[in-house]
């Protein structure tokens, strides 16, 4: 109990907020290497002691190395892109199609994160007020793997362009289950200094202040 | 972009492991001690510094330290809860109502993060498959603070329990806004070396190996 409640030291605390200053949500850099198993079972180990609500646990982890399904899968991509990319125009489009929004082929693994919103672990508790805090548990999940693989120097790409139906067909995903994210991992050539978004022009980070408040919502 | 890559010292990536494993949804042993705004001020920051689809950063935060305010949000959960409890019977109910499920009162500060999925920065990229990555985004930041927060020794409680259009008004949050998390923050007194739900019996921890598959989902 003690052990659990000790500070951290200066060093333990910096490791916390260089994994969150430092995580990138990679598309460019995966390196072909292997990732061991004992590095893999940290990193989902992790995963795993996120907080869910009632301690529902659901969450489920597709671990994926083989070529044929991630194939598959990047040609899911492949299409959703093209889709997606319609929505831009001129110069917006030129820059859009400049992006990399996705290294599929190229990371050696990846994880598709599940969650069972209709689990019976947790007996329910804390769900009848908001029907998406199970999705939350799963993201949360998400959240813990992505700082623990930085602490490792994985990266981690998130990929949000997919046909998430024709993806759970592909993986033998049960109907009732939602596909929370599909996740590239591998070791890097860098890390960059800022977000491919932010680096390439097509957003900036707004001011803290901006979306911090004070007792009650400020418009602004 | 050399010290972005910098590998972990072995001390820094324990801090992140520490983070994870003694990370607890705090209601029990929230301390009245005042936060200092610089350390709200970093845990803020970590939070904003979450992954966000198109680099949308859909999140705003309101903190809040009014008392009025702090009482009208236990008088929303007490309520909620009391609905809530309905659901059990027998032994069940009666560990159920033996529960503590939010230290509202107790702790200094609450923070509400919400999600604004209509937010125009980001310019939809990433948005179009699935309309739930803006409020994951926001889920996201909410596990950035909670692990920053432990990191500081500050303890953090998710209220779920709660009815969240009530809140929004209380909170003079716009209506076409989604509350993704209402947390209770403070020091404590110490970090439980177990979550509250499994050291009173509710519900235990899967094994990591039941929720991880390989290629493929598997049936259990």
């Amino acid at each position: 109990m003690v052990k659990c409640s000790r500070q951290f030291s200066s060093e333990e605390r910096q490791g916390v907020y260089r994994a969150i200053y430092e995580r990138r949500d990679v598309r460019s850099q995966f390196l072909p290497d292997a990732v061991d198993d004992d590095v893999l079972h940290r990193v989902l180990d992790a995963a795993h002691h996120a907080p869910s609500v009632g301690f529902m646990q659901p969450w489920d982890f597709i671990v994926i190395r083989d070529h044929t399904v991630r194939c598959a899968v990047h040609e899911n991509f492949a299409c959703a892109n093209q889709a997606a990319a319609q929505r831009y125009q001129g110069q917006q489009r030129e820059l859009y199609d400049s992006l990399k929004l996705a290294g599929i082929l190229e990371a050696p693994l990846h994880i598709c994160v599940t969650c069972d919103g209709g689990r019976a672990r947790g007996n329910g508790l804390g769900r009848q007020t908001d029907s998406s805090v199970a999705l939350y548990s799963a993201v949360c999940a998400v959240q813990n793997l992505w700082l623990a693989a930085r602490a490792e120097s994985l990266g981690v790409g998130w990929v949000s362009i997919l046909d998430f139906e024709a993806l759970k067909t592909t993986l033998g995903i049960p109907p009732e289950l939602t596909v929370v994210a599909y996740l590239c991992l591998g070791y890097v050539s860098e890390f960059r200094p800022q977000p491919d978004l932010e680096e390439k022009g097509w957003e900036r980070r707004a001011p803290l202040e901006s979306v911090v408040h004070q007792d009650r919502w400020q418009e602004r």
